[in-house]
């Protein structure tokens, strides 16, 4: 392959992503600088907090200028080098972007230790896989006994969040928009109870039955009425995780947690916090996860997509509850 | 005296408190049982609290049943005594309810100690600088040099937290409903700035203006769009201290945050308390609370309404924000 095929933020979604927001184009691989490599992306990464890249509001990363390549994160393999650190050949893991090759400073890049699954790398042992430990033990602070309950419970996050809680002798309830989902996480996850929200006509009772003894963690990647619901049934100083909202990513406006009172009456806080922050700590999370993983005692499924040429739709999948598991690109198709 | 009117929870609100919310009514004077003690009631708080204590929904009490006594805070003295701790003569404060008399258990009472005011007893030395003093040092955590923003700021509670964190160093802005309040923040109190927020076109703009360096700590009485205006400027790692929602009190449907994906960003936290959990350490609010005052480092007003039989309608002051200073019924005129 000689050219570079790209997408393009080319108009900000407003609020929806369309066929307009992103834009495929070819251009020229790019040459690496000093200091610099050239990687060739393998993978991408597909995030819901892809889409809060997109406006022009900064978030905890600045925007994406219109007409730049879209922000992704990815794994690869250096194709050239003008980095110490990193040969011709070395897996890695970085903001690859929407795109074949990006030529990025070899310092923000992770390397992929030998033997590691490249997905993994963009899921348990990544971004994801931080995102689900530091937010749940770090922020939620379950204690052995603690009722958790997730949001998104069978997407990538979510469904290491209640793993990892159950680890911790919590018992875990998910919420998922499937009967497959659902059964997913209480037949080969082992969470306690599983609630399909699209077929639950009153959410909050549903929380309250599989929460006899409240909810003591809520780890939430969505937000609207599962929020409010969980706050209903908060206990004595309970913790709301925010870790996302995916229900409002594409809302013209937001609708905020309307029970968020109780917040006062159960003495229960709510945090938010991104992943970022926690990458310094990344080996103290990997030292638990690899061997979670080893012994089969964290399961997770990849949701792949063919061809570069299909992230933009694909990235479509996370918001309507399309895929099944950690939704990703294989980019050489 | 020898009858004793008292207050009836008659209907509750739905929404608003109206004439039907609270009935008048004359009844003997109770007897207290071994253990308690009657008090003479001459005091009354009138709290934005009490507004949630008439819902059929519990909160961080049971709701009040309909046709029983509408509870109150309540200064006054011991007319007869069951109970060995409290003579006749004793000043107490307690929940004596909206009524001349009331028979309570007497470990439930508070001694005010010689020579400090009963409204002191009922604001700056009661359950209002407890409120102020751990909501703000203990949840909400300001250091030196944060900027800590109080809605209602002009209220019994506000104008305290304002005047605590001003002690510690910080830069605070508060907002009220009126420039007379806003002056007398500035001017006596010694507020950096005052928002009249029935003034401002743009809240969020004029937090923004106000807090420079962003909002550390917001203590907030108020919720609705003074809350979604704080978040809209929450510092990194900023707090916000759920007091109440006193805008929302009334409401059909609350309004919920509806920026409260800020708290990602921000890597926010927001948390509710309640003050009676801090009865326990009361004694260490007041090593601080009594010196400051003695200085005149901490000044309040009260707002006095003149007769038990008032206590009904001087309610609706605190929905409407007619009240200046701490609001409390002297129950005999």
């Amino acid at each position: 392959m000689t050219t570079n095929r790209v997408f393009l933020l080319e108009k900000r979604p407003d609020p929806d992503i369309t066929d307009e927001t992103l834009r495929l184009e070819e251009r020229p691989v790019p040459e690496p600088a000093d200091g610099e490599v050239l990687v060739r992306n393998t993978w991408l990464s597909l995030d819901p907090t892809n889409r809060s890249w997109m406006n022009a509001q900064a978030t905890y990363l600045p925007p994406i200028p219109l007409g730049h390549v879209m922000r992704g994160i990815t794994a690869g393999r250096v194709v050239a080098s003008r980095f110490e650190g990193l040969e011709e050949g070395a897996l890695v893991s970085g903001m690859g972007g929407f795109a074949d090759y990006a030529a990025l400073p070899g310092k923000s890049l992770t390397r992929i230790p030998d033997g590691v699954d490249p997905r993994a790398a963009l899921s348990v042992l990544g971004h994801i896989g931080l995102t689900a430990y530091f937010g749940l033990l770090d922020v939620g602070r379950p204690k052995e006994g603690d009722t958790v309950l997730v949001s998104a419970a069978a997407g990538a996050t979510g469904s290491l969040v209640g793993q990892i809680a159950k680890l911790h002798g919590c018992r875990v309830v998910g919420t998922a928009g499937s009967d497959e989902k659902c059964a997913w996480l209480t037949d080969e996850l082992g969470f306690d109870a599983a609630i399909n929200y699209r077929k639950t006509p009153d959410l909050t009772r549903a929380v309250r039955e599989a929460c006899p003894k409240r909810v003591d963690v809520f780890f939430d990647n969505v937000g609207g009425a599962i929020l409010d619901a969980a706050l209903a049934s908060l206990a004595m100083r309970g913790r709301v995780v925010v870790c996302g909202g995916i229900s409002q990513y594409n809302a013209k406006k937001v609708a905020g947690p309307s029970n968020y009172l109780a917040l006062v009456v159960a003495r229960g806080r709510m945090e938010g916090f991104v992943v970022l922050d926690y990458l310094p700590r990344a080996n103290e999370a990997l030292a638990a996860l690899v061997p979670w993983l080893q012994r089969g005692e964290l399961k997770s499924r990849y949701h792949v997509v063919e061809g570069l040429e299909n992230a933009a739709s694909a990235l479509q999948l996370l918001f309507e509850g399309g895929n099944q598991g950690k939704l990703l690109v294989a980019i050489e198709s």
